[in-house]
C-alpha cells in the first residue's frame, strides 16, 4: 500500500546523520532525518505529543526542500515560485499513528514528495523508531498553490513544474486518501464548543500566520477531558480551508456522532469531528480524530494519571 | 566570574553525542547536549525564541539527574525525595542571552548543580555555538524543596543531602545574582494588562501543571507589541511564588518604568516589569526583562517584519 524504504537498524558508530541536521537518500528523492524525542515534547502521559509529532514532520519537509537546493526565500518556495508570488499551502493532511514515542526515544523521519493531479502535489512521511525498525507513524499531505499577494490559490506554472517534477518519487500513498466527507458543524450539531482561543505571540510564523501544527492543539480544546485523558489519537484527517492570522479569535467546535459514551467506558475506540472557525462562522480547519484507549487496564476512569499513579 | 570550561571546537567525525543524547563530562560533573535549532523552534525574526532556549536548559537539567542515576520517579527526584515525597521546585531564574541562534545551527548546552546555601540548590547553564565555540547564552537558577503532598517548602533532608553532594560542581555562578527587588505590581501600576489567560491541554506536564517555561509566554502577552516586534530579550529574571494548575485563569502584567517611549524610537534598550497573577490575586511569578533592539538599521518601526521585506 505505500513505500517500504530499505531499513536496517543503524549501530551508533556508522550513524549518518550525527548532528540530527537530516540528509538526502535513495537518488536524491527521499530526505530522512533523526530527531531524539525532549522532555518538553511529551505531554501528560509521557509520550510525544501530536504536536511534536506534526513538528517532525513540518521540520523534515522544510529540510528536504531546503537540502534540494529549492528554497529561494529560505521558508519553502523555489525560485520560480517566489519570482510569481506562489508559495505551497498545504489542503489536506492525513496522519496515523501506530505507537508513540517516549522521551529519549529516536525516530527517523523520511519524507519524499509526488505529484497530485493536474495542479497538486502530495508529500508522503514514515516515521519509525531507531532502534527497532518499527513503523510508529505513516502520513500523507496534499499540497497546492497560492498566490501570496492576492491569497487565492493558483495552477502550477510550467515554470515551477520543471522546478519540482524531477524530485517526484511518485509512489503510493503512505495513507491511502480517507474520502469521506468532513460535515461542517454548527452550534446545533457540535456536542462540545470552545470559543475565544486567541493566538500567543510565540504561535506566529515567520510570516505571522498561525503555523498549521498550532491549529491541533486547538482543535483539542475543545474535545471533551474524558478522552484526552484516557485515549490517544490513533487518526487524524484534517482539512485546511483559510488562514488565521495573529488577530483573529477562533471558536474549535467537536461532535461525537452516535452515542460513543458507552465506548468510553467500555473501553473503545471514539471517533471525533471537528471544526475551528472565526467569531463571523468562516471555516479554517474541518478535521476528523480516530481515539483509541491509551491504557487498557484502567481507560475510562477519568482523571488518572500515570505519573500520579506510577 | 563563571566558570570556563574548556572549549574546543568539534569535527563531525569526532562527534561524542551522535544522537544529540547528551552525556557526562568533566569527572561526572558536569552534563553536555547538543541541540540543532528547529524550523518549529523559531520565532516571527527566524531565531530561536526565548522558549526554545528555556526548553533547552530543562532538558539538559532533566537529562543530567537522569544520567547521573538519581532520578527515581523518573522526573527529577532522587530516591530519598521520592521516599520522603519530596520534589524540587524553582524559585528563581536568571538568564543572559548574548545571540540567539537561527534554524540548523547547534547548539552545545552545559550544565552542572552548586549548593546555594543551607537549603537550596543552584543549577547553572552555558549554551555555546557548536561551530565556534561563541557563548550564547548563560543562566542560573535556584532551586529548593518541597513536600509533595502538602505543597509546602522543605529543608534538605540529611539523607538527601548526601545523595545530591557528591554532584555538586560548587563554581561561582554562571549568572552573578540580581537582588534588585522585584516589585508586585498591581492595575494601578501596570501599563499593560491582558487577561483571561488560560492552559492549554498541551501546556501541563506529567503532574498535569504548567510547566515552567510556558509561564514566559503568558508573560509575553502583555509586553506591547511594538516592543515584541523591534526588541528581542538580552535579559530575563523569574521568580516562582506559586503553581499554576490546569484549571487556572491568569492575567499577565507589564509595567515600563520611566518614560521609555523615546528609548523604544531612538532604538535603546528597554526595561520591563511583569507580574502573573491568578484572577483572585495570588502572584504566580514576578518578572524582569531586559530588551535590545534586533536590527539597528531599522529598529522602532513598529510593524515591520524581516520575513515580509526580505
Amino acid at each position: 500500500q505505500w513505500m517500504m524504504l530499505d531499513w536496517k537498524p543503524k549501530r551508533p558508530d556508522v550513524l549518518v546523520d550525527p548532528f540530527g541536521l537530516g540528509r538526502i537518500v535513495q537518488d536524491g528523492l527521499v530526505y530522512t532525518q533523526n530527531f531524539s524525542i525532549r522532555s518538553y515534547e511529551i505531554g501528560a502521559d509521557r509520550t510525544a505529543s501530536i504536536d511534536t509529532l506534526m513538528n517532525h514532520l513540518q521540520e523534515t519537509a522544510l529540510n528536504h526542500v531546503k537540502s534540494a537546493g529549492l528554497l529561494d526565500d529560505g521558508f519553502g518556495s523555489t525560485p520560480e515560485m517566489y519570482k510569481k508570488n506562489l508559495i505551497w499551502v498545504v489542503a489536506k493532511m492525513q496522519v496515523l499513528v501506530n505507537r508513540y514515542p517516549a522521551w529519549g526515544d529516536v525516530v527517523q523521519v523520511d519524507s519524499w514528495v509526488s505529484g497530485s493531479g493536474k495542479n497538486g502535489m502530495r508529500r508522503d512521511w514514515l516515521v519509525r523508531d531507531c532502534k527497532t525498525g518499527e513503523t510508529l507513524t505513516r502520513a500523507s499531505s496534499l499540497w497546492v498553490m497560492m498566490n501570496k499577494k492576492t491569497r487565492k490559490l493558483s495552477k502550477i506554472p510550467e515554470e515551477v513544474r520543471e522546478e519540482i517534477e524531477p524530485y517526484f518519487l511518485n509512489s503510493a500513498p503512505a495513507v491511502e486518501e480517507d474520502d469521506r466527507r468532513l460535515p461542517k458543524l454548527d452550534d446545533n450539531t457540535a456536542d462540545f464548543i470552545r470559543t475565544g482561543l486567541t493566538p500567543r505571540w510565540s504561535d506566529l510564523d515567520v510570516n505571522q500566520h498561525v503555523n498549521n501544527v498550532k491549529y491541533i492543539s486547538w482543535i483539542l480544546e475543545s474535545a471533551p477531558p474524558q478522552i484526552l485523558e484516557s485515549h490517544e489519537i490513533s487518526a487524524l484527517t484534517l482539512e485546511y480551508r483559510r488562514e488565521c492570522g495573529k488577530d483573529s479569535v477562533l471558536q474549535s467546535l467537536t461532535a461525537i456522532p452516535g452515542n460513543q459514551d458507552s465506548d468510553l467506558k467500555s473501553c473503545g475506540e471514539v471517533e471525533c469531528q471537528h471544526l475551528l472557525r472565526l467569531e463571523n462562522g468562516a471555516e479554517i480547519v474541518r478535521g476528523r480524530t480516530e481515539w483509541r484507549p491509551k491504557y487498557s487496564s484502567n481507560c475510562g476512569v477519568a482523571g488518572e494519571v500515570p505519573a500520579e499513579s506510577a
